[in-house]
């Protein structure tokens, strides 16, 4: 049973901890966070220890393995911290706002062979995960074009969007992780076009709230990426990629599987769920598995900081593809 | 290529009649009916002759077959002189409205070896087909339960109702023929429920408007059916087979495939088809082509007066179960 | 935080046990069970005490409320001693094997004034409570038929069926207590038919495998139930719901919402969950919680052991028609 | 009743004039085409007369309207002719295989106020009607995001794909009228990518069989297309249209609605229908409806020779874009 720390205990930190504390393959030894009050209430809960500070959880002689989740500024230094004394490390995603500094850690970190794993939570969505085995079975045989909706249910916070990075580097990125993983191949181009329909303020920061991609890898194979800000009927996440024996695809999530019929209209589902964190309840749950299958078998961590990176490369292409309205080469970058 | 006369220019007589005109296996020669205004009308829509009594028109010698559509009163007579010139016909279902009459002239027709197809709709429709098919190819095994649900839309007239003979032969008698086909084993034994929910002044007439009914084969093999009056939500018409290697059900059909998403409901589509005449539209052509196919190459009808017979033999069994509150069984009829 | 002990350990005692252990509302104090071994590294695992006798654990100064998941002949006893001590139950079904006892029992529940949950997790899945509430807020107008569909994936094993109490107490126990529900009013009549279709060995116990009921209320709604006790497509769990001004029926669920096409066929799904602890997962969860608004409000319990005996009226009576053909009056019982 | 003659009796000829001769607005006096054989099979299947040069029949007195199914060739002569002669014109799609020799024809159509319609039988699809309305009547507000999926299902021969013209004005051309209809706005701007997936030896004619196309409006909504020359799972043609109220897309349509479950998979549905004349069927039916409504309310023609002029400008810059690799301005054609 692997012992870990929790490092957090905000809105993502109180996810990874239950999910710890009731993985019959893990022990929640402690979660820290400066936040007392916070922390501590976690830890009566679980019926763990708490630490008010993230360094000494990690130093732990109890502490076999660390699950960061405290505010990304932490990330990089956390990371080094726990892979310096050889404990493998799940962290949440970005490895950090800046590029170079995120792709210098990077460097360090595969310099020291850390055991870190990046937590892309849709990797393991059940969803992924099958259309991914498909694929790799060969149900459809070599694919040819990817399509991938993301629409978040409504406009974040004016302050939130304001340090968001712009939708590519902020929203799409999980797009572009996607993208990357079911093409089977790098996209070497990136084409993007950015919006203003659902707030034309956005000028102002400047970003936009709709934008539509599309890349294409070396041998010729297409994606395109739709996202908006805004859609009234929840969160919507749906993939799909065609090849030369057939096509898959997924459906959006909803709460319950009831249909109505009336008068005026038959088989009426409820909205889709509304969010990440309802949507990808149980990928946090296979991501912990996943981390802890790669350390128990000393395997490829499923997700890496490097995934990280090349993600972030390709929002950083979209975007100035949307602003120059030019094709952008990945590899100028 | 098949020379037709079609009988009656009325509702379904002028659906048979366009079917017959469009079918590049058949020539429509003549349609006849005693309404001069309604079958010249119809003569010059298709181009072909009118004739004002039935007779006329299947004695004519360049008429090869005879497709019935009239009144029912009139289909005994028709048919008989149709299979005593030797022709083939094609007749719309209910042989008669006596059951000892029907029964009288079944054995006739039998008796004369007439070619004679009774037009159970249902059967030639593509999901019924589909489903067939699926059975006799083994795709769910060994058969165990069918579950068919049939709604009409709203209430007939009660003027109709008045002279339907009662839901179980007016409207379950569909049911009880698709019962009959799916199972693969003539039912032993029928129970039956009746209740008046839609309009309890049915009970003067009297009528149910609501009804269950279970019935059991010799080797226990089961159906259930569930017939109501009025679905608001428009012609609900499903079947369902499950046997020992899985199961089989259809859908109902709207007039498109769209759906609408919006901030109260998702997936929502437009109501069903609004009542058999536009539901069955592909059933009329694919009856008329099995028809056809059975002419030519000398097979069996696949719906025969005798399947008529036996539908209506279980509707009289679940009426006097739903009157006596017991189990009736089929062979005591 | 409402401070509850566990009584077993077993499987169903471990699903309860992580549900208390990770909901805000709760703490898990103990878990109880002469099994030393399983209960040790149960209470290991969440953080919490072992106890190797039952008693003991409900009378801890410390416990508030009692979850009992227990082998059932020890129901009725730890339920009993609970509620004089004056602490609320929430007890996994059934009362009792035995009819005349579990009688009793809830005679003396009731007279008790105990606060007693009896754990039907079918009225806590999400798909029940979404039909629940738009039958209650009149989305379908007056209900007029239900229709219930139950099949387990594969037989149980020999042993258990022949110390199970018959197909109709065991199994179709479950949807005589959705029937009571989604009918709004009790059964008075009940007519079924039993036949063995899976393993005609079953007679030999004597046991049916594949049944089908007819139920119908005082003011004449009508309900039909089929069951089987093998589905080779997985554990298949539908409800549906005709009204004046509707229908609702609910989709089974399965591990992921992809859809594959191909040459052969499309909008391929994957089997459907397994069995009822992978489908009803989320109501285990959103039982315990009624449970707590129940006992936090002082309000009536969402399903009581009255609600279980008369389930078991229902099952009983289906057995007798089905062993003698005849309609059986539920007032008879 | 319009009399009309129907020019072409090749394979979609035949299906216009079966819908003329059916449809009881209308009455077929004479189908036309210098091949006698099949002309005379037609006319003596339909109760029709025949013709062996079109421009006769365009003369008759008694032919009111004419319906144009020749081979392209003929297109812009035989619709000059009739408009000269006052009668209203249907044709079928494209106006030529010249873009200058189109627009000329267009412009002259446009002088002598001749009454044409454009045989864009996708307008008249049942699917994208309900779509239309439903943006019409703002159930989706104002809209954002376009995606359109086109698929065939298989390569046609190398000899019809030489002579097409390609991909982009072959196929994509009907996707580009969806587009402009459905953005409600002109695009303003195209970006393609175009890659031989399918069959790598396309580029000696040169042509793609793979695409994918984004196009952004004045104001900024956004549309994607793919196109693929194969499917193997069949016909795929889709259409969702995101607003700021809602989002509308349709489903594929199949030859029937049965769906299957097994051990291994479950919802199996069989392929799509497999190609245009199948899915559209309806289509030819509602167009000839849709231009009979015209002509007798003289209404605007629902699809004009300037809509295919339009379409054809769209694939011309996406053609070009792909092959430069460059955004095309559609203003600067």
């Amino acid at each position: 049973m692997l012992r870990i720390a929790v490092l957090g205990a905000g809105r993502i930190g109180k996810i990874h901890a239950a999910n710890v504390a009731t993985n019959p393959r893990t022990k929640l030894v402690v979660v820290a966070d400066p936040w007392k009050e916070g922390v501590n209430a976690l830890a009566t809960q679980l019926g763990c220890e708490a630490a008010y500070d993230y360094a000494s959880a990690i130093e732990r002689a109890d502490v076999d393995a660390v699950f960061i989740g405290t505010p990304t500024e932490f990330h990089i230094e956390l990371m080094l911290q726990a892979v310096r004394l050889g404990k493998p490390v799940i962290c949440e995603k970005p490895i950090d706002m800046d590029y170079e500094r995120a792709k210098a850690a990077v460097d360090e970190l595969e310099r020291l062979n850390g055991r870190v794993m990046l937590a892309f939570n849709r990797r393991f969505d059940p969803d992924y995960l099958r259309l991914r085995r498909a694929i790799d079975d060969g149900e459809i045989g070599v694919v040819r074009q990817v399509i991938i909706t993301s629409r978040d249910p409504a406009l974040a916070a004016r302050a939130y969007l304001e340090t968001s990075g712009g939708i590519f580097r902020d929203m799409t990125i999980h797009d572009f992780d996607m993208a990357r993983s079911l093409l089977g191949e790098e996209p070497v181009e990136v084409f993007a076009v950015g919006s203003r329909l659902v707030d034309p303020t956005l000028e102002s920061i400047p970003d936009y709230d709709s934008v539509m991609v599309l890349m294409r890898t070396a041998s010729g194979r297409q994606c395109h990426i739709n996202c908006c800000r805004e859609a009234v009927y929840g969160f919507d996440q749906r993939l799909e990629v065609s090849g030369s024996k057939g096509m898959l695809l997924n459906e959006n999530h909803r709460t319950n599987s009831v249909r109505r019929y009336g008068a005026e209209a038959t088989d009426v589902a409820d909205p889709l769920l509304n969010f990440f964190l309802e949507r990808h309840a149980d990928s946090y749950k296979i991501e912990l598995n996943s981390f802890l299958d790669a350390v128990e078998n000393n395997s490829p961590m499923p997700a890496t900081p490097r995934d990280g990176l090349r993600a972030l490369r390709l929002a950083n292409c979209a975007s100035e593809s949307a602003e120059t309205g030019k094709i952008v080469r990945v590899g100028d970058h």
